[in-house]
């Protein structure tokens, strides 16, 4: 059989379903995407998740690989930093990287219309508006709300959080499965350009303001707004539940959020008539039952506080591509690479991810944090091959995430011992670099 | 609205669904419980799970608080401590407890026809062959395969580890949930009584075969037949993928059984016959949404390892059973209350009989182990109300779960420093036991 008759059945056509099918086709699979939702070309602004996203290095180096790394870009706005906001409105810059690093704000709808369109231009047929109701796993067959099945060589579940591949497979024997939610949710509120047409804040940042048990943040759009999410409790004190009124909201970011205020848009509106949201976690194992596959957030959702949720999606289908190459075909040993390969590193940026939410909502205000960072930074630069930043590792590198996941237990022990010498804040850079790398 | 108008639907006639229906149509309720199978008392032996349980103080203490407890008790086969058979067939007998305590081996399928029974006598309704399909969290409805649909006042679902209110649950919304599968599963053998109608092994006691990896063992039957487990990877060298013949089955049970073989009946076509079933653990959160809530295996299935699935689902009950004449009527404060007391005491006896596993298929002929059982004994003598070691909390006391688990955790960071002691097999009997006490 040759590939060309090969037909290869994806569920979903958002971020990762599509660029899959991009990979897949140019491999000269037959593909097709089925997606629950209508055209997201002819139906505006798709729904769903967070409005932007921040693409990184895994994310970009997958885009590459299919050629479209600099169509992309065109509408990436370079954010080399995070901006931290203090109760007063003092800013602080803290970079990412190294110079020239930086992560991207991108419009999640944005890019996937590209994606769509890329994958038609390379053969996929995308048919929209079916809803899969039934996998059956061994025939790679799926049925649809309305009516028809479809049978493949082969199905991935490219379908999400809640797929419903992953929902067959959980009715089988022995299929290892887990749905954790935070206590927090999140909300979206716009900030649009100043009356004079420009950004409110800084472009050149992804702006945080680190409240402790919650925070705000604030991606830059190409129409120069800002997408401000709240991520803050569902219940308790300090929480959606105890914001009733529009008062109370007003009084609340008005003490809390205080410089931001004056550049958000219809407040207390917003906050009452947009959604507010959950935030789960999934993992689960084996990722492949008889001729199907899961892949990105249908087989590792996970919580946004690393950016990492399309960038790791993206790896997946970088790394298939790759094992593809190796084996020739979809195939025993392609599959049972691709799940021991991907299985460690996916859960490694979950708890990655649930983590970076106590960095960014808390840590990043802390003195100890940025003196650490600081002194990372001076280990980094004399050391460039021996100590990479976790954020580094998992932001700007090839790590494998369950590495990045190990090495940066290891960084993180050694520096909390650094952080204990007395006068370490005065001393720091009378410190024996040599002393520290040797200890990795 | 006095009691006797008020409605329950109970899913599953199992152990726990009638026995809770017992405690609720005591205090009033009409109960009516709806059972996927067919009527066990018409059916014959009941399939599914294992044939025979260890029955112990926290299940009697449920099953005496609806007055039944010496009815039960006459079916009872007490088994004061294990029976360590090494590979010579020598034998070592390890008490559970102190002198008069035992836990007790009952058939799941007696057990399970004399609650039916009872319940029927406290009026509740028993519907067979009704598999639900579908529930709807805030009527307290369930829909059902014949076509059915039934609402109450209030939903149990004690309907097993793939639970269909835990399903339903499962789509709302914030809902946390975890299956996991050991990589062990497990294969009841039949070991009948010798030619001259004897048990074919000492009748007080469980008899292990702990073999590190896996472990046989044998639970005594009122008809003086043992009902064998093998315990047993599914795949690696040692394994039932590696047992592909019935010679093969021969060697490996004259190789590591040697002393049980010549009582086993048909081992090899009984091997290759009987089902090979894995083991899972579920732990989920919330147990209660809208108007219904888990109790059981639906909320907490856990591995056969501590005998202690039965009893945790009949402590469910009792605990229920508590809680009602505390708040006097299932309201939002009693199912506050029940599930913030049984989720922690849920998730601990999971780990504990996760952790159990390992006790018995390995350390249980382990010098260390048998040390520290020695001087525990000696410790709780000495010291009755301070020193309760573990197996005795979980399997003799009223200790919470969580509580016996914290402490068990205590005390093994305290035995592990004193195993640790140069001698101490020598000289573990001239111990200052008032100062391991005091570490407590």
């Amino acid at each position: 059989m040759v590939m060309e008759d090969k037909q290869i059945t994806i569920l979903g056509a958002g971020l990762v379903g599509s660029l899959l099918s991009i990979f897949l086709a140019k491999k000269g699979y037959q593909v097709t995407i089925y997606e629950r939702r209508p055209d997201m070309r002819k139906a505006g602004a798709i729904g769903g998740r967070s409005i932007n996203l921040a693409l990184s290095h895994r994310g970009l180096k997958a885009l590459d690989a299919v050629g479209i790394k600099e169509k992309v870009q065109e509408s990436c706005i370079p954010m080399p930093g995070r901006m931290i906001h203090d109760l007063e409105g003092n800013l602080d810059f803290q970079p990412y990287g190294k110079e020239g690093q930086f992560i991207n704000s991108v419009s999640r709808g944005g890019l996937n219309e590209l994606l769509v369109n890329e994958a038609e231009a390379n053969g996929v047929k995308v048919e929209f508006e079916h809803r899969c109701t039934d996998v059956d796993l061994a025939n790679a067959s799926a049925s649809f709300d309305n009516g028809t099945t479809v049978t493949a060589d082969f199905l991935f579940g490219a379908d999400g959080a809640f797929s419903a591949l992953r929902s067959a497979m959980q009715k089988t024997d022995r299929f290892n499965y887990s749905q954790e939610y935070i206590t927090a949710g999140y909300k979206e509120l716009t900030m649009p350009p100043t009356a004079n047409g420009d950004f409110a804040l800084d472009p050149g940042a992804l702006h945080i303001w680190p409240r402790g048990e919650y925070m705000l943040i604030a991606l830059p759009n190409l129409d120069k707004s800002f997408t401000c999410t709240l991520f803050f409790p569902f219940e308790g004190p300090i929480s959606f539940e105890a914001l009733k009124t529009e008062a109370d909201v007003t009084a609340f970011f008005n003490e809390k959020f205080k410089d931001a205020v004056p550049h958000l848009y219809n407040l207390e509106k917003e906050f009452f008539e947009n959604p507010t949201s959950s935030l789960i976690t999934v993992r689960c194992s084996p990722w492949v039952k008889g001729n199907t596959a899961l892949i990105g957030d249908a087989a590792h959702a996970i919580v946004p506080f690393y950016g990492q949720g399309m960038n790791s999606g993206f790896e997946d289908c970088y790394v298939f591509n790759q094992l593809l190459e190796k084996h020739g075909d979809i195939n025993e040993a392609l599959l049972s690479e691709y799940q021991s390969l991907r299985i460690p590193d996916g859960n490694a940026i979950a708890d990655l991810a649930l983590y970076n939410f106590i960095e960014m909502r808390d840590k990043v205000a802390d003195e100890g944090f940025i003196l650490q960072k600081k002194i990372e930074k001076k280990l980094n630069q004399q050391y460039p091959d021996k100590w990479v930043p976790l954020y580094s590792m998992t932001t700007f590198s090839d790590f494998r995430y369950s590495e990045a996941h190990a090495l940066g237990r290891k960084q993180q022990a050694i520096m909390d011992k650094v952080l204990e010498k007395p006068e370490i804040a005065q001393d720091w850079e009378n410190l024996d670099l040599e002393e520290i790398v040797n200890l990795l």
